[in-house]
């Protein structure tokens, strides 16, 4: 299996990806293959020992950054690193690809290059958020606002095979983002979304409100883009600001910071939990071959774990699953 | 002042309204109206010490539980004690009103009973978050579903009042809640009330992120009560999970629990951070005269910082500047 990689995105790049890709290459049976300029890509690869048969690099001359207009960049910069990266995927020079750089700028070279698998009208991007029950998976987490009904729908289907597949949960249930439980809350959207979702191949557990993110009563929790970018980045902003509370609790002094030690496990649990790099990265389900989108800030363990979910991602055939119930659900509609 | 307080309301009526009312009574110059089934309450009364001369009952039948059907329980139970607590409220026998029970049924009563101020579109429900820099509000945080640009303006209008007057903010900054920073970024909602709040009398920062929310980015956050309900939840839900996970870190043993002593300062710190009893109840803005939802669970201390709010409320004439504002952008409209 071959991965491609964006070296040259993220806060962190190009050191975070190069030394995720070469522990990746030792320690997950993978190919990987670096997507940027090649003299940088070196410099860097040359403070590791690697197998340079399991490791390829391919050269970009361009970079997107963060401030430019993703949709716009993507058409003008043909040798941009993600552009090239993702052109290598849809020629099928490799199985999956990975980004830290900019968001829009990778969703839109998902959608216009790698492409949509056929029956899929808009992919959606999927991020697993932490929760009291393990992780949860919060679609569409901002790749589309002004959704309609059916595209929830299909956002259900598409996480709840990722959820069963890549994580193993069987069964996955699913509750639809809304403002109060009951069948009859919720805007337009999600009153038009209710009862298709009951009559969707998903295990559908009705409506669920925001408290029910963090208590993790669903397995995929469905809603418009909008309002996912909102929920991910509030419980992002909290995380920051709880973690930093804490961390000032213990912090204040000498006897303080030996209290620390005393329930240092427990801190560690509460780190771990409130850390989004356990999680790896947010994949983009509904394209024609597998695209993950890595955190902007991540360093290399969040990029080897981004690395590790899209060789599950692949292994497990989420992508094959997706086109085969698109199909069926459009086979079911033309009886 | 006379505070009006539905008794009944609530997961701890009546005894949290009621100690809560004694307590205000004596120490907040205020007179207080206890709405409900007047042997409950005198019963309650009587395990206090309080000067009957500041403290009224006023006999109501019947009580709107949580699980009725808000509108219909309105229109239909004349003798519940929202009902009779809105109404006296509409006909002047008190200068605001204060309920812990069916969170719908006090906003029909506000919306039926009370009335909306003229040229108020809707009235808003808001809420006081904690923030690292303090409270903010959010506005709305759940009166509402499918707002038009209008509705927007006018709650960010509402909530700047609210904050100058009662939390003494000079120029409070309003933020629109968005999927991103950019003017261009956000639903067609969000596009379409940025340029109405670039002209509204409000001190508008622009487009802001689910991540500001907690970072306190801006002083009121004006968003559809969709999104307002699913941001309230998500931080509360938030607020549970962590909180029981820092008592879990420190509840492990002898070790770990006298470990708490020597942070107990910060820890004091931490829960006051995440405990909404400081910030009072939510007030619906934009009804004829103040109207405020303290929370479900409110133990007297919280209804305590709800009635000291409600006579702030009531003091600082928030009405009043809401009416003028609203005339004076009629007056603007029709030049």
């Amino acid at each position: 299996m071959k991965i491609i990689i964006d070296a040259m995105g993220g806060d962190n790049a190009p050191q975070a990806p190069v030394e995720a890709a070469v522990k990746a290459s030792k320690e997950l049976d993978v190919y990987i293959t670096l997507v940027g300029k090649t003299d940088v890509i070196e410099k860097e690869l040359s403070k590791y020992n690697c197998d340079r048969d399991r490791m390829t690099i391919v050269h970009a001359d361009d970079v997107i950054s963060n401030h430019e207009e993703p949709a716009k960049a993507v058409r003008s910069k043909r040798g941009a690193s993600v552009v090239v990266a993702a052109n290598m995927l849809k020629n099928g020079e490799g199985d999956a690809m990975l980004s830290m750089g900019n968001r829009g700028a990778l969703l839109t070279a998902g959608l216009l290059i790698v492409g949509r698998i056929k029956g899929i009208l808009r992919p959606a991007l999927a991020t697993l958020l932490p929760s009291a029950k393990g992780p949860k998976m919060l679609i569409d987490a901002g790749a589309n606002t002004n959704c309609k009904s059916d595209n929830l729908v299909q956002f259900a289907i598409m996480g709840s095979i990722y959820m069963k597949n890549v994580l193993a949960i069987e069964n996955p249930t699913v509750g639809l983002m809304s403002n109060g439980e009951e069948e009859g809350k919720g805007d337009e959207l999600t009153k038009e979304t209710f009862p298709k979702l009951k009559n969707a191949p998903v295990n559908f557990i009705g409506n669920i409100e925001g408290r029910d993110v963090m208590e993790g009563t669903a397995d995929v929790i469905t809603c418009d883009g909008f309002v996912g970018n909102v929920i991910l980045k509030t419980v992002e902003g909290m995380g920051h600001v709880v973690s930093s509370k804490v961390k000032g609790m213990f912090m204040r002094g000498i006897i303080s910071r030996l209290a620390a030690l005393f329930v240092m496990k427990g801190l560690n649990e509460f780190k771990q939990t409130m850390d989004y790099r356990e999680y790896g990265g947010a994949p983009l389900l509904g394209t024609k071959r597998p695209v993950i989108k890595g955190h902007g800030s991540s360093d290399a363990k969040a990029v080897f774990s981004a690395i590790y979910q899209a060789k599950k991602f692949v292994e497990t055939n989420v992508t094959d699953e997706i086109v085969k119930n698109i199909n069926s659900m459009e086979d079911k509609g033309n009886d």
